[in-house]
């Protein structure tokens, strides 16, 4: 039987982190395992930088963004003498399994420490939702809520001016804050990597709109696909109409998790300690159709795929 | 082919039914049918309140609380006599189909006007998350937020006075807004409808939380279990800390609807009127793991039931 | 040179009281004074719970509601020996002077503290806008934007149903938190304890409105006028239309404190210590015109009034 | 007897303007003056888009963000010959004067109008609160706490990382919104265009806070002043930490007007019609010690200055 678990945040932080490391901790307290918080990531790890958990660690955290934990960027990590050392810190205060809640890098990580033969389980904690294997990341809808208010305010006063405003989304290489935060904001164009990008289609359509009486117009775009602010002025030149582009960047990630998010959080960390006690390792925990799951975190990484949503792209098209 | 259809709100307003509203025009003028909406409800129908929708009736609503069709209270509508006027008033404009935008009661509605010939799909719009078929209603989620600001800002005074706190929740006989809200508010003891009050053990769990340290507490119960006034003063008596209790009201059907739930009613409006163009009729429309699907409603009504989650009832108990 | 400063906040909690201490702490840190916390108010001053601060004491609280440091009621510093183990205790870590934080009597106890010798300073925190000699006090603003909030709530539901909406507001004695609230919520009928309730005229004016063709209305009203349950039960049987109370009750105290509440706060709190240092004592702070004032406090106790805003009280009737 | 009054909004929206131009119509009609709404600006006077407004027409405004009536830029206003055929659309109309709601620019056209012989009255709706004769102008709260909650936001997850933060906020030639907005929202540094900014310095202080154990920090920076991405890599080479910027963009102009705003904007626009019954004409309009003031357009244009406020400048410095 399972005696000390260890918890740490990894990776770009995600609302919902903390309910997440709240639940491993009560879950271990009334399983009585001992439960250590590792901080700053894996950066912290190697370095040791390991408290122990108590009921009281956790007792404020559940509406507070970003991770208690910290995380940091740590490269290094992809050394196998490093990770050796990590296990070093680990064995020395007896932990005996890490849960590790991030995103890809953060999954990696967790893999080569199972490889290593030291038994990890992975949480996905990312507003970008694309890893596979769940269908939330923890963070995604709180991320998504925070750029929806945004394009809120922008519908405001776009319309008040009859302007055409570009909005820049986080996401990575995936599109679904992008699409969905479309959806919910009734922006008229949807831009995403997972669909090619064609200038001249865009400013065709924007036209087209304008034709039909639109005074003005959002346009949701996905982070790396191109530089919105010359995007702008291009679409300026075009159409004659006042073009703005707003890059929404890091506020996206903080604020107090949603209640979508802190259930779905609460569930995975519940989970991932149960899934220790029963004796498994290397795995990552999803939700699936609403139920609790989780795979091989082999196969989530390297086999398993996050089909697009091409049902809510078209609807996208179908609402205005 | 079909070529209009009316759509109206019906019963308790929700977060988002102006979306479904909104999908439910625009999906109909993609496919060039047109769109009717009637105003307050059943009553409205039966008073012949109907308009023709364009785009632009619309454009302004996605964001918006509450029910711009408006929503009344039409017991009268039990009477079949008063249903013939009411298709009566459908014929004349020449609608072949209606969609109904509303909790149980609507549902029941849409399925006598089927039972008498008349085309009729329902939609989930309620707060209460009480019917069978989906996973989530229209609303839920976005008063499942406000609750939950709610309590964050409950425990703030309750954690500063070190006092007992009783919210009472929204839910009619469902208590899933109380039992996600406890687990998302970080409630300490959480009284459902599924579950039976038992007084004396909820006020032997708050002394005994006191005695291990607890200085607060957060009850979360559901609307008509008990009165919660009374409950605060015994509780009060009996543990001598200060018990105060808050009844949220009405306040939790209001407010600007969440992403999730913008989503949810635009897929679900959408959907509707793809079914009704399939040539369906007197279905429901709901949202399992994921994707839309469609039920009798007959069905819907009389055999299909809510399961109760035992599993986040269980959650509730661990993480506090 | 004064060399230590306390800190505490009394009676009930109000956003920003945080960020006061958060002020008092870094000023006094800026000059070389020592500053201490003590917690629970009067009852944890008697009992001697007092913690130095230090910069991080106060590093992650300028955005939280309720107050750190705690509050409670204490009757028992009414009696002079009481306040005589008080001041005991203060001595005993040696500390000079205290900056209470609260409402009325919380400058009581500053002033009896003050008559015994012992230099106090008072800072207006409550949400209810009743303390004299300042414009606004601690927690009005915020207080003032969550009902506002619930408001808008309300608006949604009841102008959906076409009902009358009664929302209770807390305030204790004093209209501001109603008259303000009405004013921005845009309500039809203001009801506050500075003028003479008239139910009879209430009714024949919603009445009048009905004719007029308001379908909806909300009429805004300060606790301990009048049992608001009973009330909309005698206006729904004399209007025949539906009509809800709504008690707002202790969500009007949480949350995190909007930017006008934390600089003002901020401001007190720099300032109060500005004159400890300036050797006054017996002194409340307040803000006048924008900026920052003192006053004897037994003038603010005893001869200072609030003027009632009779020109926000026609403005009302003006709007709507 | 003044009969017959137009309004309208110009330059940039601000929330808050809705309710301004509420005021302005329910004054109006209360005194059974008839009240017309331009829309677009002085674009839209020019080009006669011109309507009677109601009770209706401004039933719904009060909560939402950018302002119904439009805005456009016109810098045509300049010219004389455009400006007489701007009057003759009133005077088609039988509109005896005007109440221009905007910024500096908007009042210029207002002042211009006067000296034709046209009676206007200017309301300062703007977030920057760069206007003179005011303490506040409309919207500058509600901006303050948009920007405020970003600032939340970003610092969740800087203090998750550990990163440097600099954050860019509008205001123009004008640091209010910086100021305000640094020390509601902790800022450690706060650059405004009042003050020389010296890069050399903000970096040594930044190096020095990381002696002193700062783990993270939140510059503060108003538009115009330097390329902020250029800085912040001009600060991460320079400290070794990550530094990333945010430009806040226009969501900082839209949203719901926080209840200050609402009551500012009420009151405004309730005492332009005030003056303009009175007799007098090219007057603004301001708030001055929590009451409203009148003053010659051209002397606060010209003459009048605002202050910057080096006491809120001291103590930003004071609390970090």
């Amino acid at each position: 039987m399972i005696k000390k678990i260890g918890v740490l945040t990894s990776g770009g932080d995600a609302p919902g982190m903390n309910c997440a490391v709240r639940a491993v901790v009560r879950t271990c307290l009334s399983h009585d395992i001992e439960v250590f918080g590792i901080y700053d990531g894996f950066a912290g790890l190697h370095a040791g930088k390991i408290e122990q958990l108590d009921r009281h660690s956790v007792s404020d955290v559940i509406n507070r963004g970003g991770t208690f934990l910290g995380s940091a960027r740590f490269p290094e990590f992809k050394e196998e003498s490093i990770r050796k050392e990590a296990i070093k810190q680990l064995e020395k205060v007896g932990i005996e399994a890490l849960i590790v809640i991030g995103g890809d890098g953060s999954y990696m990580g967790a893999l080569k420490l199972s490889e290593m033969g030291y038994p990890c389980i992975g949480l996905p904690g990312t507003i970008d939702n694309d890893i596979a294997g769940t269908d939330f990341t923890i963070g995604f809808m709180t991320c998504l809520n925070t750029i929806v208010d945004a394009v809120d305010r922008l519908r405001d006063t776009s319309s008040s001016h009859n302007r055409i405003s570009i909005v820049e989304m986080m996401g990575r290489y995936c599109g679904d804050l992008t699409l969905w935060a479309a959806i919910a904001g009734g922006s008229e164009y949807v831009i995403v990597p997972e669909k090619e990008f064609d200038e001249e289609k865009l400013i065709k359509q924007i036209q087209l709109g304008e034709e039909k009486g639109k005074k003005h117009a959002i346009v949701a775009i996905t982070e790396h696909i191109t530089d919105v602010n010359a995007l702008a002025k291009r679409i300026q030149e075009r159409t004659k109409r006042e073009t703005r582009a707003t890059i929404l960047g890091h506020i996206q990630r903080g604020g107090s998790p949603m209640a979508f998010d802190r259930i779905l959080a609460s569930r995975m960390g519940s989970y991932a300690v149960d899934i220790l006690m029963a004796g498994k390792s290397a795995r990552c925990v999803g939700i699936k159709s609403g139920e609790m799951v989780d795979h091989d975190i082999v196969e989530c990484l390297t086999e398993m795929k996050r089909p697009f949503r091409q049902d809510l792209y078209n609807l996208s098209d179908v609402l205005y």
